[in-house]
């Protein structure tokens, strides 16, 4: 059955495979000691203009914001976010599991508002008991966020500027990082985001690595023993040379670019296709998730012939579904889906 | 100054402090399993009608909140409340230091209700992503609320149907127990929040003891290892009979009831003085809490003269201030205020 | 240079590679629901001979012990192993990090026997004070053990009957389990390995996979809200197939154990030739690890030309090294290092 | 009956039941903001000769250490600790629940040697893999020792300048400090263990209060937040002054010190009757622990009629029993003691 369901559905881009034969007999060290991670860090660090960069690579998403967060934060400290923010909602717990609160913040659109940090900051060291409470300890965004929607550069601009008002690090997890930087209606480049963010991610599990994700620490180097940190939670791939020639492959001749942006041209055809038809779109997102209003009927007879995920209950008879594109999307998939909607 | 900023302000009923006086040098066993430790389980199981009743007692209330819902939840489960519950906002983290996600829902008046809960668990169980997500392990409530409002024996019930529907624990947090059981409109008695509630609370600090609060598993006795738990926490006092002593104090002769009727009567008598007088009151609540609105103008004058504690801003000229009685509130203070008022 | 530092300097067999790119554009549901991970559990219980047996799939070795000992062991109990057990000495911290103590007790050659885990629990329990110490939640084992030595089915049945009897889950790490199943000595099999413990894993990292460990919960399936526990702990891949793909190809025809025999006959060869040449063996082992002393001469001779892994000092002239071969080693690469020695 | 099984039996010292009282209705801020705890606090400072220490107070041993620790070492350091250390056997594991590793070296008589230290620090950084190992994150001693022996001045002075060395802060657990202090042969003074350690504790428990433990950061004031660090820990006592007021009292007229010298002359009492009459004393302490090899038969007779405690087996004839005197203990009871033996 046709699968718009989600952007892992599959395993890798050719070139990455390719690449694992051939090295796959070549002995080298583990833990991402070898030349391959060097390779691809050099190689992220230039793609950022950022030649004094820190760059890790971790295996899932869930792991890579624990990660983060358990080494920019103090365990007292709590992490502000979006209410529909990835670690707030589906990731079962895993910040408060080292002990931290995630601190909701109502989002828009699935983003947070410098204005609302601002407000929720100038508050809570108002309040003569916050002592008492739970202080903030790094602020946390994605990009693309998790409803599809981007921000902008002055709204990472502001944002940045009031994290570096109350000294929070800004963490940026960018799962879907690639779609976010080719989108028709994209505005921070990774230079921006570099500039602006003190750790962010780059998602390779959502486009084009079978798993991987590059955390780039862009600042500062990253906290003292954080391999240590890495290994405590589990998160320490003995074999680090499968990240690093994934990375490296995604970042060479702009392949990470590349299969977004297909990702996006092929969203872009499905979003046009759905306005044709009459369909309402949930949010202006121009990246590869698509979020629709469909009505139950509609649903039921899609069901059959085509996975989508579903995201919200509208009211009796409407919910809110999400199509999602990646770069294994074919050509002949979107205009299968288009045909059937 | 005139103080009623809280009702911990000062010492014990001087009972509690005669008692202690008597039997300071009596040789006893630690960790609470002396004989006053026995005798005031035994006063508690009986004023609440509940032979079998397993009873605890730890020092301090936010203490006393982790290490129940640390006993009755498993870490990856989540603590159901309202949002304004004190666990939720006012324990700096105390949960989730323990791995567990608070899941804070809308309060009405600070009370959480069935429905709310009954429509939270649905929608968690019906999303097929679940599994994703943090499952609720517990319900906690307090009576009274961190606003002075009760629940009524009929809401308490349908929390309990809820609860029992999902298995999930309803935790009672009695901090101020004493001024809820002894309202004028009082509902749920001792026996009713026994029958209704897995695990409650009734709290000492802020009802005559120097410190304490009793933990009372209602059906069955608390999970086995109970005490190695509390050690592990840092919560198990040496000299266990200092809490034994003060609620074996407080259960006789009904000690613990009358001093708390005569808060809610100091109470009674200034919230009739605010009403006199024009103020507006923020809710209906009859216990210990008084939660009044004033202009800024009223509080700067006041606060020369009393100690009140702010609760929320309401506009730009006015705050919601509370006025707290306690069993050591006399008739001479009431009157003070009344006439600063 | 040839490198005999451990068993995960090469990628995976061939095998494996060749199914990940058959099947790699493929769209397939995640987290392990797809049916590569299926066919995999099916051919691990048929390979036991326990078709009830729960499996699970992991991407790492600290990140499986310390999602199975968080799953079977209460937070506030230890987990008894040998002293030099992975967990107590190589994973920085991962078991105490969910707030569990490791109880080292002292191992021989390694090994844990059932004599002292039967002394130390008989004397926990008959300490007066023991409710204020650690108690013992589940029995950590190795096979084969970090020293590459293996315990015979009977010191396995006997260590059952003791976990038995203190009701402590017997936990097996076959991080390298394949090499004990198949080496001359071999003495239990996975039948018996999987009727004797509660809980077993079976290693791909340092077997023939990329990565990936199989949980094989023997007679009781994982607790409830596993697959959330996982989630919690960041260990949950999205592309769950990956692993069921490996584990699938790995137990077809028999590769586990035929790729795990070709590993010991050549560890044997080196171990022939190190005594032929005088060469004192640290222990009788006879899987992929062998431990030799070394005086520093010979090591800083070695060292130059072939890689291998430092275990401990002896005294100021001499350390033990060990000496790994993997699935991956070659004839050639056998021949070129005894030739050096 | 007679009890010499420990220190903490008994209430307080009359003097502080009487401060209690004179206070009761003295209507005081909470969590430590009163004056009682400023002048306890000045008290202490005075005392240590170190004006600029930073003075806090919490309710019970355990706890203190463990919120110490979790404030001077990150969660994934570990505790360097003599293997009988407080925190390490009798504590139910109290530091690990913070996810702290408790690093334990085999103690001398209940010490820790510098060179043990530093040889375990020397061997953790020389090995190539110790970053998948647990560092070091602070040093822990009691003084006096679990057994009931002092660390000599110079002995102390060597611990300090390796901790230095390695950058761990020493942590010296003083719950037993006055009878220390006192000892015939005390040799570190107050002035010295501020000088040589970065946090000590003075023990109030064990020490004529009823309850409390003053914590003294010497040279740097407690890390930020340490108040919200200690309410998430649910250690911060709601009436605060209760531990001013008995610290205030107890470092009032060297009351500390002169109700702890009584303690350590009953034993000392108690030790020359014990050895003219050829009971073999375990070690050579002079504080108010006796260490004490009975044969069954005698232990058998005594536990009718007085209560000691079990330290450990020696045998199948003899164990290690424990007498232990205090600032409660009367010339009578000494004298009824030595009567029996």
């Amino acid at each position: 059955m046709l699968s718009f369901v989600n952007d892992y559905s599959e395993g890798a881009h050719p070139a990455i495979l390719r690449r694992l034969s051939e090295t796959n007999m070549e002995q080298l060290p583990g833990y991402g000691s070898d030349h391959y991670c060097a390779s691809a860090k050099d190689r992220i660090r230039k793609a950022c203009g950022t030649p004094d960069a820190d760059v890790w690579f971790l295996v899932g998403g869930t792991q890579t914001n624990q990660n983060i967060l358990d080494a920019v934060a103090p365990p007292y400290a709590g992490i502000l976010c979006a209410d529909n923010g990835h670690i707030n909602v589906h990731e079962a717990g895993a910040i408060e599991s080292t002990g931290r609160k995630v601190l909701a913040i109502p989002g828009h659109d699935g983003k947070l508002s410098a204005a609302d940090v601002s407000r929720w900051c100038e508050g809570f060291f108002a309040d003569a008991n916050h002592e008492h409470m739970v202080c903030p300890g790094a602020v946390y965004i994605s990009h693309p966020t998790e409803y599809g929607t981007l921000y902008s550069a002055a709204e990472l601009e502001e944002l940045s500027k009031v994290c570096r008002e109350y000294h929070l690090p800004l963490v940026l997890d960018g799962a879907r990082l690639g779609y976010g930087l080719t989108a028709p209606d994209a505005d921070p480049d990774l230079a921006d985001i570099a500039r602006l963010t003190d750790v962010f991610t780059i998602g390779g599990t959502k486009v084009g690595a079978l798993f991987g994700e590059a955390v780039v620490f862009t600042h500062t180097p990253a906290p003292k023993h954080f391999l240590t940190m890495i290994k405590r939670r589990g998160a320490l791939l003995a074999k680090g040379w499968l990240l690093g020639l994934q990375f490296d492959t995604l970042f060479t001749d702009d392949l990470y670019l590349s299969i977004s942006h297909h990702a996006n041209e092929e969203a872009g055809k499905i979003r046009a296709a759905l306005k044709a038809k009459g369909y309402r779109l949930a949010n202006e997102a121009s990246t590869n998730q698509i979020l629709v209003t469909m009505d139950h009927a509609t649903i039921d007879r899609l069901s059959h012939q085509v996975g989508m995920g579903f995201m919200l209950r509208v009211d009796d008879d409407h919910d809110v579904m999400r199509i999602c594109t990646s770069w294994a999307t074919t050509d002949e998939h979107t205009d299968q889906l288009i045909a059937l909607l």
